[in-house]
């Protein structure tokens, strides 16, 4: 296949040097992947957390490369732990690949080389890996695919493959993934003796399309579009597979029942119009989508992938970018049913929204995307961890009171701290492996047009029709709002830059070589087309006045509310700076809000104050739940807020996003 | 035991004529009993729902007589259904006794004979009855009393014979229900060698207690003392009983997880200060109590039944008189979390708040128990009939979207309409035997002074100091408020009438043979002391003017918001009067409420109808979710308000109890 469009550039030639975001790629640098490497080893000496109170699976040690020594034939043993517990080395592999390219560190590449090695003993002589299957059931191989995980697995290390590989230029990484995607491929397909199915929790379908980006080799583009054109056209798939398995105990307990749509095999994906179960299989699968769609000029599959943007972004998510409005399945449920206390917004499911945002942005130049892609990232998805690295929420509420999550059982998935680490530890190297690649999500290119989808401060060398383009991004983003291009090249060349102007400004004023440009965007970029000379300059300068959102009508759960951004920060109120009870507070109408930064502060935080007013509760409400005639009463009171990211990094009390407005 | 205090008036006595009630007495008779008979012996043709979709018990069918049959040797066969299964016959046999003495039935009085005799042979020789363990694990009898209800069946039975004995006269009844509390009195206690512990589900103690005042045996009082000093003592019991446990099989699947809070076994009863766990244990366990404590005249006791109260009423209730905040263990949750939308509210828990409130009307003369009775009475219990009787909920929410029903799972619990039956059956047969039980609870006298707490239509007779007093109470409360008693007797006699002045009537009128009497309520009663003359009467005038309730501020769930109430009636708004998105509805400040008769609406209601605003949703916001700058507008809509009572009687939809405010 001739690929027509220009891909997008390519993560080795941006270097970030900003300084919100420095701290955080230092951080997995210095604690996640050394921490996470602990705790693979079972060397952690750390509370592993249930993510929920229902799991089954005992969660007292990780045992992940144990298990690949065992699989490997090193050491004798069982397997421990869930039957994905793979996942979570590969995860660290794929973030160790992104880290190695910002700083690159001798010894943490001899670690991960290692890691290699052992993958390659624990692969089977065909390809297969995966060491639950391979060390205790073997015989049930791909046969229990709703709940084996095996080529979701299969999926992570082949993107950890690709990034290692494209990394390091670790051939081995590379050829065992290739082995691995070639024992699939032999396995799965229309072909007769093949299976005609595919796994419970997309993941394999974005992991070939990379192994095809980086290997070219068609094959895995077509088993990637196999598979997700299979998906939901033969409802009784997994039910067969279920019916015919002679395993002894359940794969994973208590999962039979779900529904197919929580694996979105409910229907053909080209039929699937809204976005429905597990919130981070659908965005997974919405994310290959996007990027075999792009890579195969597959209109149809695009054409899906809009409807099922579309319902997410316009009907089911949160304004910190979080999805999945019940833990009952980390599902979606209806339109613009958005409880804002019982959610699940998994950390996970808002990594997921980037892939597939950014994959649309592969797609259709429109910033729409880019905007959801930053809502999620500034807000969801670094929420997920503590400011020390070392604590992780799976769950992102927007609401949250310590005594509800303590006694409401309803509630009881909802954390006010965040724990150390979790018994199915999915969030936290996802978090690491998306903080180590922020740099791939800042430019897109489109033809001869550099897009600027991120703001923060870097430096990268573009090749734009020939031309390589030296381009320096300098910002005070996200605490303010002005942004300095400077374009250094060989040669004057032609070529558009097209500068973002996010949802969160309502204004801005656009300058080249200090002249002001009067344009108005186009799909949200206002896109700057001409022959750059040597130094040229371009500033940018947002409107970072602080907003003011109301949600929806239909949005049941946030009626008379208002959200407070800033930025591309939301932000909330906690208990530690306006005392309990933050849901007596009013937000007057015609109050001003007040905006400073705190140096002290949750380690340097644009703080809000608004003097707002707060209910009293009379003493006669001390005896009496309901009241005909006690009157509503206010006393003034100054509140602040703080961005939602760094919410529970104090005590432990209340939070919330909406308030209530007067 | 040599009781001072005089005991409440006995139901024999009252006969009530009452419009409103005498329809829901005729359902039972006519409609409930004949067609629970059916149900339990497998003969109605009838869609049984699971209430819960985790439930692990199969619910085809009832088989609860045929297990009797099984269990006395009659057939042969396997026991089916729950382990408390025989509690739906023991029910259904107290809604006999309490029907025959309306509207005697010498069939039905035959019929009920005939599954006594039934009992009588399913019974063992020592007493012990119980077709689960007879039939199934009669080697684990009382060995796993924290999941087995024994004793919760066993009170059940006490109770139903009792009743069946007050009626009939049968004393083959009341002989098998002492030889089946000595069989428990033989093996429960603290002499050495008996049980100390206690069934997981409270009812023996309050059923223990009714067979001490119908037999005035004290050992069956001590032996209901000793249950409830017994309880949450040993935190260790049920654990102690589930490791010494031999059985195959849990006896319930699942509740080994239960918090001792849940059975109320967390600490000593005098020691507890807050209603904690699933709320119809809570309900039946302070029933227990507060007989026990009047029976008695326990004092601490009595003061633990008061904290409890206050735990409830004030701080855990719902304006319906619905308890139990989560789906998850039934259960209360805490102070002031009273979700509308993901409740349980248990048609059985208001019930037993209803049995709580008449017991502390015997301890204590003030009116807010019988305003709480009421509450409970018009609202939560009569709405899990459906106005055709045969049509029953379980679960009693404030709000409900079939959206949300259907596509949540935390809200799968919250029917949007009646199914004809449950699986686990405890509801329709308990609404069956408190409709028919109606009478016992509008009198109590206390001293020389007859309480007035409910208001219906009735006739009774009344034996104060001695003397015989005739007693007519007309009204035509719930819809209007005027209400005359006509008194007579052989001689004039010095007595007290107190008539109740509930929580809805702002103001009243109250008039001795025509004179207005200026008198103030005393603990919510206004006594009337005098010497009586035949032909007497009493003319009271409540006030019926629309009550607009707020909510206590710490109820996050109802901030803005307001309930309507009319006499007893709480009000709501349903889809098929005021159509879709009901959550988009303000009331004005100033609009004044109307109410008219309906007759040919829901049987024939009053309802309320006001001139609200309904939030436009303009078109922009089909596609966005969230905006800084759309315009909040309304345009004017008439709304009418129901009943509560009879919300879910006409197309399913959605339905609020408390409504946005401007």
């Amino acid at each position: 296949m001739n690929v027509q469009h220009n891909t997008p550039i390519h993560i080795h030639n941006v270097n970030i040097t900003d300084q919100f975001w420095s701290r955080y790629l230092e951080i997995v640098r210095k604690e996640m992947i050394p921490y996470q490497w602990d705790v693979l080893n079972d060397k952690a000496n750390i509370t592993i957390e249930k993510e929920r109170n229902d799991e089954t699976i005992p969660s007292e040690k990780s045992h992940a490369i144990e298990n690949f020594k065992i699989a490997a034939g090193l050491k004798e043993g069982k397997h421990y732990g869930w039957v994905f517990q793979d996942s979570d080395v590969y995860k660290w592999l794929e973030a160790v690949a992104y880290s190695l390219h910002h700083t690159f560190d001798e010894k943490l590449k001899e670690l991960a080389d290692s890691v290699i090695d052992l993958l390659e003993l624990a692969q089977e002589k065909d390809g297969y890996l995966n060491t639950y299957f391979s060390i205790e059931e073997p015989e049930r191989r791909f046969k229990m695919l709703a709940e084996s995980h095996e080529l979701y697995c299969a999926g992570h290390y082949i993107e950890a493959a690709v990034a290692y590989y494209e990394t390091t230029k670790n051939e081995k990484a590379l050829r065992i993934a290739c082995k691995l995607a070639d024992c699939i491929d032999a396995n799965f397909g229309n072909e007769d003796g093949k299976i005609k199915g595919y796994d419970g929790h997309e993941e394999i379908e974005l992991a070939l399309a990379k192994l095809y980006q980086v290997t070219k080799e068609r094959k895995y583009l077509n088993l990637s579009r196999f598979f997700l054109y299979e998906r939901g056209t033969d409802s009784s798939f997994f039910d067969r597979q279920r019916q015919e398995d002679t395993g002894k105990k359940a794969v994973i307990e208590g999962m039979h029942h779900r529904p197919l749509s929580y694996y979105q095999a409910h229907r053909p994906i080209l039929e699937q119009d809204s976005a429905e179960g597990h919130a981070v299989r659908l965005v997974y699968l919405c994310a290959a989508m996007a990027d075999v769609a792009y890579l195969s000029k597959d209109k149809e599959m695009l054409s899906a992938c809009r409807k099922l943007w579309k319902s997410i972004v316009e009907r089911r998510m949160y304004i910190t970018g979080g999805i999945g409005s019940t833990v009952d399945g980390e599902a979606f449920t209806s339109d613009y049913d958005l409880p804002n206390d019982t959610m699940y917004c998994e950390t996970c499911a808002s990594i997921g929204l980037i892939f597939f945002a950014y994959n649309m942005l592969k797609n259709d130049t429109n910033s729409s995307y880019a905007d959801t892609l930053e809502r999620a990232l500034y807000n969801t998805v670094i929420s997920g961890m503590a400011l020390d690295g070392k604590h992780f929420f799976y769950v992102n509420p927007l609401e949250v009171n310590p005594e509800n999550s303590a006694k409401d059982p309803g509630k009881s998935h909802v954390k006010v701290t965040r724990p150390e680490w979790f018994g199915c530890a999915c969030c936290p190297p996802n978090l690491a492996r998306m903080l180590t690649s922020l740099d791939k999500y800042i430019y897109t290119i489109s033809d001869d047009i550099i897009y600027t989808n991120l703001y923060l401060t870097n430096q990268t060398s573009i090749h734009v029709k020939g031309t390589k383009v030296s381009l320096q991004q300098e910002t005070n983003v996200p605490w303010g709002g002005d942004i300095r291009f400077h374009i250094q090249q060989d040669a004057p060349s032609t070529f558009g830059l097209a500068v973002r102007i996010p949802s969160w400004s309502k204004t801005y004023k656009i300058y080249l070589n200090g002249a002001e440009i009067d344009q108005k965007p186009k799909n949200g970029y206002i896109i700057i087309h001409r022959e750059w000379q040597q130094n040229d300059e371009i500033i940018l300068s947002l409107d970072v006045n602080i907003q003011v959102w109301s949600a929806n009508p239909y949005v049941k759960a946030n009626v008379n509310k208002i959200a407070i951004q800033r930025g591309p920060f939301i932000y909330c109120l906690e208990e530690e700076d306006n005392e309990k009870n933050l849901h007596l507070i009013r937000i007057p109408k015609n109050e001003p809000f007040n905006y400073h930064f705190e140096t002290g502060l949750l380690g340097g935080v644009g703080v809000i104050e608004v003097n707002a007013k707060k209910r009293i509760v009379q003493m006669e409400w001390d005896h009496q739940l309901y009241s005909t005639d006690l009157p509503e009463e206010y006393e003034k009171k100054k509140i602040t807020f703080i961005p939602y990211y760094c919410w529970a990094n104090r005590s432990p009390g209340e939070m919330q996003v909406w308030i209530e407005k007067e």
